[in-house]
């Protein structure tokens, strides 16, 4: 059995973007990725977060593209890249990224990913091979808050895991089901309070439809953390870190977050890598939404500039 | 916080070998190995099973050194190499050996592997980088038997999975209770049939000694296979392979398997590789214990060799 889960298995869904798009074989899945800026610039590797696309990135990578070699990838599930189920594990798709710095990139890269590209972006700076790594941005990462037993703070099912249960459980593993009528019917039902009240639209968005719902119930079931407990990993941070934390609410009477990380949480990552021997610049940003570097693009590259001169690498 | 893991920390426990051995660091562990042959030869990478270390080879790397350039390794939690807690699973032990062979082998391979070593192989012959591996051998796997919940034929609780519990509860994770001498007064009433009978020495032997006994935690629990479905993994496979099936029976009451991999099984195994587009050479050994590269080194060196040849890969 070969499994038909390549991105020309569903060319149907896909629309046009202002950037060129490649493909890379990694072994077990094809890497979907988009380049902007020079080749002699130093590079940066972006990881969108669960239900984005590299298109994310879009509106961003020109104006980072004036300092670095930008590559934007969609991960296994996400994108044009493969789909692999049963195969949603953080360490999988951290690995991926190992392979395509050694592969495409070619050399040692900075790293920013946003939410669980943010926590991306902490497994490489713990995880990656020696050298892959120069300097990693985590934009509001759901550290510890997207693991169902977290040392620290609320877990998934107190955060936006409801939100993943449901879409998988009315769109179905590979879009088996897609019942985007149903999902919208029950949505006010099934969420609790603090993820209610969200409208909608009649359609699937573009970037829903290229995301397999599967990681949906890896996350909520806690499968895709196995074997990757954050505070752990944050104890093995080797490089050094901006974080950027965006809007969030801690409801006082349920402990529940609108948000992808807590001050509590956020204040135990800084304290757990600067344990580790590494600079973290930790930066809040109470009144921005999740999408950083899609809401405010212009702000996202001031600040990872701004933090980039600070660490002086090119010195 | 730095965790102690590393050979340097348990140093007491090792003994000499007639192999020099070495270390490189993949990044997250560093792993050691024993190298034997010439740098000319073919490359050929051994993989221990479940509490073997790379010695568990000594005997037949001179042997297999008359034709190949051979790496011997000790995997994460077993011998030297960084004991992991919390991160024994398949898929990070396979992303290890790919590492291992970019930063060490640095071409294209032979694996083999015993056993857990053994689906490892399996692992990499599906699941590695793009023209990293030439060909695969499977010793004695227990391919879908050290799955919880397997595609075809008996469980790990129904074949070896409750002495990896036994050593676990006993020893604890990297060996933090020790307790060798209650472990051997409890076995015959803590093992299964199937299980029992064998005379465990007054110390533990020196290859528990280096093993991490977390190791058995994983795998009795099943969360060494979460993402790695055996039968999606095999219908993966991508270069031709060599099974060698020893000893097994199937008690005809209980279904439990004393051995590895049931004849059921194995056929399984040899369907789904060939489903897969890729020859599996099928050798039956049924009077052969589960270790035949120790047990047996002559044998095993002339049936890789023979195996080897009819690939012709040098023409």
């Amino acid at each position: 059995m070969r499994l038909g889960l390549e991105a020309e298995d569903r060319a149907d869904i896909f629309v046009p973007h202002a950037f060129d798009e490649h493909s890379v074989d990694l072994g077990e899945v094809r890497m979907n990725y988009a380049i902007a800026g020079e080749r002699s610039s130093p590079k940066l590797l972006l990881i969108p977060g669960q239900s984005e696309s590299w298109w994310g990135y879009e509106k961003v990578m020109p104006l980072l593209a004036d300092r670095f070699h930008v590559f934007a990838v969609d991960l296994r599930g996400q994108g044009r890249s493969t789909w692999t189920p049963g195969r949603y594990t953080l360490d999988n798709m951290g690995n991926d990224l190992v392979r395509f710095i050694d592969l495409v990139i070619g050399e040692a890269t900075v790293v920013s990913g946003l939410s669980s590209g943010g926590v991306l972006s902490a497994w490489l700076s713990a995880y990656a091979k020696p050298r892959q790594i120069l300097a990693a941005v985590y934009e509001d990462p759901p550290l510890f808050g997207s693991e169902r037993n977290p040392a620290f703070g609320h877990p998934i099912s107190q955060g936006a895991g409801p939100m993943f249960a449901m879409w998988h459980k009315w769109l179905g593993d590979q879009w088996s089901i897609g019942d985007w009528t149903g999902m919208r019917a029950a949505a006010e039902n099934e969420l609790p309070p603090h993820l209610a009240g969200r409208q909608w639209p009649a359609d699937p968005p573009q970037n829903l439809r290229e995301y397999d719902p599967e990681w949906g119930r890896a996350f909520s079931s806690g499968s895709a953390m196995v074997g990757c407990d954050h505070a752990q990993m944050l104890s093995l941070v080797k490089v050094p870190v901006l974080f950027t934390h965006h809007s969030r609410h801690v409801d006082p009477v349920t402990g529940r977050l609108q948000g992808a990380i807590s001050d509590l949480q956020a204040a135990m990552v800084c304290e757990t890598v600067s344990g580790a021997g590494q600079p973290i610049d930790y930066r809040s940003f109470p009144e921005m939404g999740h999408f950083m570097h899609s809401q405010d693009p212009d702000l996202f590259a001031r600040t990872l500039f701004d933090w980039y001169d600070s660490l002086q690498l090119g010195r």
